[in-house]
């Protein structure tokens, strides 16, 4: 496909910038149109049918790419699924993320903790997709546990049961891609603000390709040298075609 | 129309029980969603076309309505409109809404104060539709300045140029609808959570309804007296339509 990547070193100056004096923006502003955008993904993916299997496990991970996880479930059940999250490592760093943990539970989402059976959700015959939120641009190897085991689970049921992964899908090398031929392949990815050079690795794997986190201006994205993606009028999420 | 609303007081209780201890919403996540859908339902009714007039003023005022107003702007520049803000009484309560306007800044969207000259937008040949975003459910009459003023000069344009109320018309009564034959019409009323009194007076008046702000769960629309809206897929707006 024929789309600019940043790397994670300019992303996370990226978000940097935004979060700073200057813009303004607020980690929980952008965590929720992120999220947001990742639950627009998956209506758009998987069309909510009523009669339908409409259970979706939500693995989030410890830092944002897992906040960015449990806003998506919130929307979710509001979009008609039935989220389930596992969030074994929980971050302390600000109160909010124990916020979005009461906004779950408020919703009556199930959020699962490191001593709870999560594997019984990766059935499908009952759960229409996994959500990958583990890690995202900032993540370097290796996968410490819980999230190694997650992924050696992932692993086994990734034929019949899809994986969104959220930014990066994990394991891989933000800027490399698979570190091996032991990496999930996700069916869908769904890069936040702009692809990570990781993603142009998806090609050959026929996993489909989406873009959300909407929230910079044109001159912005150029500034970081890639061009702003052609949204649908009020959408958060826009596919990417293969050229 | 048929639907239920929710009281002044009632609204805002829920107000404060969702942003409560037990909850856990912040301000910064239900005016981002209360925004963003307000812009989607400016996409809906009025389709961006490159060839047109896509110059949008928005009235922003000095509690929550206002701020909701200034996510709103920022969402529609992302939509491809060209929003002007003005925003004479600036909030200090908390420093997020100095954010907001950095966050426009950035956006190169023009922010006037108290001394700036806001009439000359009110221009059909380069407005598309007024944001009144002045005044929410907590409003008490009378109007003060520079809102009077403000309202006034609504009342002369708007035949030909159509105003976009969020929650509710400026000046109207939250319960009881317009106060005189002096009020404001808007062409469109977009309710956030569910409609207030008030906006079952728009019958008569040919104005188009929508809800936004989705971020309940049906359970509690139903503890609150009313029932969840029947929204499309994953949109963060809905069309009531006339029954």
């Amino acid at each position: 496909m024929s789309f600019k990547t940043i790397s994670s070193h300019m992303a996370a100056q990226l978000d940097k910038e935004l979060m700073g004096p200057e813009v303004g923006f607020t980690l929980e502003q952008l965590m929720e149109l992120a999220g947001l955008s990742v639950a627009q993904a998956i209506v758009k993916e998987f069309p909510y049918v009523p009669s339908r299997k409409s259970q979706v496990l939500v693995l989030a991970g410890p830092g944002n790419n897992g906040g960015d996880g449990l806003v998506c479930a919130r929307h979710l059940a509001l979009f008609g699924f039935n989220p389930v999250v596992y969030y074994p490592k929980r971050s302390s760093k600000t109160p909010f993320f124990s916020q979005l943990v009461s906004q779950l539970q408020f919703f009556k989402i199930p959020v699962l903790g490191s001593d709870d059976q999560w594997i019984k959700y990766l059935d499908e015959k009952d759960t229409l997709c996994v959500v990958d939120a583990i890690f995202g641009f900032s993540f370097r190897p290796p996968v410490r546990e819980p999230f190694g085991s997650v992924l050696k689970e992932l692993r086994k049921v990734q034929e019949r049961l899809p994986i969104v992964s959220v930014d990066i899908p994990t394991g891989w090398d933000v800027d490399e891609g698979p570190l091996d031929n032991e990496s999930i392949v996700p069916k869908v990815l769904v890069s936040l603000t702009a692809p990570k050079p990781c993603a142009s690795k998806i090609d050959s794997l026929e996993t489909q390709h989406y873009v959300g986190g909407r929230f910079i201006p044109g001159s912005f994205a150029n500034k970081y040298g890639f061009e702003p993606f052609d949204y649908d009028k009020g959408d958060q999420v826009t596919k990417l075609v293969p050229t």
